[in-house]
């Protein structure tokens, strides 16, 4: 990862997810899949390719890999707590896919609540109290972690970008 | 793309934003870079692959190429609607960020609201009636564009996974 970007939670992020292999895995997991043969058959992936991002996502933290109860040679991968966090990710993705990339033919699939059957809101920004905000009205201001160099970038653009 | 995941938003979108990059230009851009050299110097991208994301992100329809009004020879790239809709994308990756990939260090950067200067919401699913969810409320069903092997699918699994 070049320096310049070293000291952004979104290119550490994606220096993990953001291979586009990662995510479809995820969202196979998320969609009940756990045995390797699962993600072979569901997303046509080679299958030392699907190998290899397995064990990036173990060694990640994303995923968990169990011996079956049922069968000693058998294992399942499932999300860790990590991993189910990355829903609000995969939501997002797909809500904005939905409206920007499949609008002529419709939403592939739906989420509901499982007790009320109600659908669920287009995630948007909004304030702690609950305010919903646009586009522009998001500040960027330098945080704990932030480095000297960010610091003096957000200072010089007037911390109010965009 | 192979064919068994062809019919969804997630791998679509990801076609389109899930080279790293893609999304790196994308948070540049919403922190006001619009001119290539401020994304080169800013991103410490090779200049070549500089140059092909952003005709790919301008062909995707999520940058606008525009003449500077000062000078016929300098470029600005700017957010269209639909690249200005990623925001949810790029926030819920930071949060997960945050959270999980910087959490000794704390958020390099943080996100307001420009007229109150609260802090923003963690992005998390609700229900259209504002109900909070966790993963475990959530269930996939069968949408308009829903393909007949996506529909088998879903059915077979009880349309109740995860």
């Amino acid at each position: 990862m070049p320096k310049s970007i070293v000291n952004c939670s979104i290119a550490k992020s994606l220096a993990i997810i953001g291979e586009r292999w990662s995510l479809l895995i995820v969202r196979e997991a998320v969609m009940g899949s756990t045995r390797f043969d699962e993600f072979q058959a569901r997303l046509g992936i080679a299958r030392n390719i699907l190998n290899a991002r397995l064990v990036s996502l173990v060694k990640d933290g994303i995923l968990e890999k169990q011996v079956s109860p049922d069968n000693a040679r058998v294992f399942h991968y499932r999300l860790t707590e990590k991993g189910r966090e990355l829903l609000p990710v995969l939501v997002s993705i797909m809500q904005w896919g939905d409206r920007w990339v499949q609008k002529d033919i419709g939403a592939p699939i739906i989420l509901r609540d499982r007790k009320s059957g109600a659908g669920i809101k287009t995630l948007g920004l909004s304030t702690r109290q609950g305010k919903a905000m646009t586009f522009d009205d998001v500040i960027i201001i330098a945080g704990p972690g932030a480095t000297p160099t960010m610091r003096r970038r957000l200072a010089r653009s007037g911390a109010d970008t965009p």
